[in-house]
């Protein structure tokens, strides 16, 4: 029997309803398995500025920190977007990934044949995507200093800073290739050293640290092009690496390939061995408390910790299969439905991955 | 009579066919129009490094600031790749739109419908594809300072610079408030102000410009979500406004839309009167010098330069005219040809165009 302590931090809009699915089938992989798993919840995001003032309490700080792996739903919605930048909602996730060094996002993007029909491209261009985009998740513009507005003659300028260290480089660079090792081999570092001082020394560390790595497969792309191929040719990638904003955009505009935003799990890890896990889609603050919402992403999420954060393999596969399983029988949630009418509530779709378990 | 000069910089791989098939018909036009266009060539890029030294000569720049448009090609190509930053082609790009003011890029992204198919997106998602991409061209993370490499403690890392004047916001945000005017009249300003000052910066002076253009409908887009929405509803966008980098990345996404890479224009205008047009495909060095090329983004580029730049409404609608008359009679080059076989070549595609003119 293993005993693993999982905070969750339930966020706002649907995802308190999210989470709670995502526990409900880790109770039931830990009852099958005999591991015990202990939940502490945290506030974060809007409702934790709504309930002690900001949106990353200590308290949450500490839960997590002290936890085996943190399980999050998601955070913001429009009550708080006129709220200064210090205290948003998405203040409260960009601190704890700072907090907890967890500087490698992971997506993996894999087309679930049964949703191929939804995808916005032709079922030819997207059928069989299956890669991974690895995004440096604490470093570059996203906290680079100075970060800062200014008045110069009279006229206010605002700044970023877009800056890495040689060792942010290499270690996420290191992800990358050991992800790849476990999959087709292949690693394309996407970067803009055309124009970037800070993409140079990128392209150069990810080469040096390729010295290492010389049974995976290296190739760089610009980030421009690497937008078009995405489009062009998903299924030539295996695993991304890149900086922090460029991740940014790529991993959302590679979230709507296979056409289930809704079925996209993520994690966030570090140095400290405690990641984050959390579905790719957003609070959905229009359809929060309606019990619509697809609680698909948040549990596989879930499987995401048990395979990365606890090393539970077999119990991850398990939590897939029940998801690849439902999705062929048919049950739908209303984002992925053809039509309304056949859709099924958020407890409904949970109830059936639990039983399929 | 209008005369006109016009600086042609053929550039690299398939530039120098390319504007050599946009001249064809600018004579033809000037022909049937009764104007007088001298034309004026000038070295970039990789043929200038090769013969000059350096990727932008002072006599480009002189050709090129004394004219009244200028056509460019396309630079780079992997013989250049390996030198290092500042002596690359891509390095006069950047320095000529900076010398002349080119702050403004603009980039139609409409679909043909005789090429609908060979888009990687289903029929009905791009079937009326028509927006244009405003890209700030000369501020932003491509010029900020400082853009530089140091060793702190031992260990190097490197910086760039995001940084926006209000005047530089102002001017590009009135640009596209007045191409909204003339089109349907609805704005989409793309940044990430929920991460970056300078996103902060940029979201309050669009919204500012706005109170002069009211009649304009404004929103604003996170870029991470943008890049999504090109996919999932392309047909929403009328102008998007948008951050040098950003926009670099999310033109680059758009010209897959349409799957016409090869028929994509662009122009870059700024404070001066002279404008800069330019295919937004690459230099093609696989297929340079075998008249293989699609000559039409050229062409297109073209009839940008005369309707931007020359006020010659009525001639860019002819040439466009018959760019579309070439495609519904059928003519496609090697790069939108069902098959191979079936392609024609740059010479036959231009002869047709001036045919159709
Ligand atoms: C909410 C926001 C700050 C965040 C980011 O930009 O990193 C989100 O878009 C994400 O990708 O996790
Ligand atoms: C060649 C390169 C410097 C350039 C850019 O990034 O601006 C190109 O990608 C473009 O979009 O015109």
């Amino acid at each position: 029997m293993t005993k693993k302590t999982i905070a969750v931090l339930p966020g706002d809009g649907i995802g308190p309803e999210v989470t709670r699915a995502a526990i409900q089938v880790l109770e039931n992989i830990a009852r099958l398995h005999d591991h015990e798993f202990v939940f502490k919840e945290g506030l974060i995001g809007g409702s934790a500025i709504d309930e002690k003032g900001g949106p990353l309490p200590l308290e949450t700080k500490e839960i997590s920190a002290a936890s085996d792996g943190i399980l999050l739903g998601a955070v913001g919605g429009p009550k708080w977007d006129r709220l200064p930048g210090a205290n948003r909602p998405e203040k409260g996730l960009l601190e704890i990934r700072k907090a907890l060094d967890l500087y490698a996002n992971l997506r993996p993007v894999k087309t679930y044949s049964a949703l191929i029909e939804s995808s916005p491209l032709k079922k030819e261009i997207v059928a069989d995507v299956d890669f991974v985009i690895i995004r440096e998740l604490t470093g570059g513009l996203y906290f680079g200093e100075p970060k800062k507005r200014e008045e110069i003659d009279g006229e206010t300028q605002a700044v970023d800073t877009l800056l890495y260290k040689e060792s942010e480089i290499k270690r996420i660079a290191e992800r990358a290739f050991q992800a790849a090792r476990v999959r087709e081999g292949k690693v394309v570092s996407v970067d803009k050293a055309n124009v970037l001082e800070s993409s140079r020394l990128w392209r150069e560390t990810v080469d040096d640290v390729h010295d290492s790595y010389s049974d995976v497969e290296l190739s760089h792309m610009l980030v421009d092009n690497a937008a078009m191929q995405l489009i062009a040719q998903p299924t030539s990638f295996d695993v991304i690496v890149t900086e922090n904003t460029f991740g940014d955009i790529l991993s959302d505009e590679a979230s709507m390939l296979t056409g289930s935003l809704g079925l996209l799990p993520s994690a966030s890890m570090g140095s400290t061995g405690v990641g984050l896990y959390e579905p790719v889609h957003g609070s959905a603050p229009d359809i929060a408390g309606e019990n619509r919402a697809n609680p698909l992403a948040a549990i596989s999420s879930a499987a995401m910790m048990l395979k990365y954060g606890f090393g539970m393999e077999k119990e991850a596969e398990q939590i897939e299969a029940a998801i690849e399983k439902v999705l062929a029988e048919g049950y739908r949630t209303s984002d992925i439905a053809a039509k309304t009418d056949d859709a099924v509530t958020t407890t409904e779709m949970t109830d059936a991955v639990v039983k399929a378990l």
